[in-house]
């Protein structure tokens, strides 16, 4: 099974769920935007807790990943079969995030990468075989504050789904086998505060995938 | 000698000479400021072109790029030995933008990544050994349009320089052996028409570098 150390790069899609847009005030994208997060914010499962940096307004964002298993490059949005077959396994994770420095870089007209790319900033959970998820669009994610559900939604909320995702995405940048792609995160973002225990994990079915639980602190 | 295409990540300075943040009517950062360019952008010597995405207004921006032999985390600013030993070689590199895509990003507070980050979009030299660059804040970069001078400064004019670049990226962001780090470019970046040839190299005491030189299309 894939291994989450090999990732080339890790690409992530911003404002996929619509309730999340209006939480955070953003404008609805016409057509989905991405950014990149460092490689070196992998946070393997037992790797110790996230690292919060001084100053920084420290935020989740519970994201179904992708693992691509080949090489993609323009692939065509309408070709869900390809798209499907790209993937080669899943993993749930938690797009980290400096609040406070995204919104200033917002106003600036900066890129986010520092927002997004501290070490420690992309907690993973263990690689999720694809047959787990038979349908990644049809599954609730879900990720608890010191036991408090925060966030509980089904990825059939996605605005764009994942053939249109990796379309666009790979229409920029070829995507090669390894790479890691997040995609979006459904309402209930909010603060981690120091001690603050984050749990996450996936339900298929109503039944929860054991290797999908995350605990991190 | 480094491979380049053993990078893990390549991070990019913005706006580090002051002559092309007046061009490009920018403020003048506090602080280096920092993105991050794709691996699946790196064009190494005799892979072909640059790819011009459709409607792109396609920029050239000449820099020096550090390939880093260490791993590096947290760096004092201070610390220019451990800065300088950190480095294992030096490239040139061509920080293609789709400007008018980044105009749009920088409006709406969006990532840059889609602008810096298509296939083909980072042209490099060979490697360039340490010894031919005794010091890197002493060199010329130059940069032709067929044959037309566009950009030609010393690097001595940087903003920001490389024990503080590199202070400032590992402050978030661990580097590792083999990851890309660009400098920022000089005044004098502009368009690629369809047909043009890209030229660029860098002289040292007066004198060009044959590792440097570069010819894309
Ligand atoms: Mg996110
Ligand atoms: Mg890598
Ligand atoms: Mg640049």
């Amino acid at each position: 099974m894939a291994s989450l150390k090999r990732a080339g790069k890790v690409v992530c899609i911003g404002r996929n769920y619509a309730d999340h847009i209006t939480e955070l005030n953003s404008a609805r994208p016409k057509q989905p935007f991405f950014f990149q997060k460092p490689t070196s914010s992998i946070l393997l499962p037992g790797e110790g807790p996230v690292i919060r940096p001084r100053g920084v307004d420290l935020h989740y964002e519970v994201e179904l990943a992708l693992i691509m298993g080949k090489q993609v490059r323009g692939l065509n949005a309408q070709d869900e079969q390809s798209a499907m077959d790209a993937i080669e396994s899943y993993a749930l994770s938690i797009d980290m995030t400096a609040r406070n420095i995204q919104n200033e870089a917002k106003k600036k007209g900066l890129p986010w990468d520092i927002s997004k790319g501290f070490d420690t900033f992309l907690p993973l959970s263990s690689v999720i075989g694809k047959a787990a998820i038979p349908d990644p669009h049809n599954i609730e994610l879900y990720l608890t504050i010191n036991g408090k559900v925060r966030q509980s939604d089904s990825t059939e909320l996605m605005l764009f789904r994942i053939p249109r995702i990796l379309g666009d995405i790979s229409k920029v940048m070829t995507l090669e086998p390894g790479d890691i792609v997040l995609t979006g995160t459904p309402k209930g973002v909010g603060r981690v505060a120091p001690g603050d225990v984050m749990r996450a994990g996936i339900r298929v079915g109503g039944k929860e995938l054991e290797e999908a639980k995350m605990e991190v602190a």
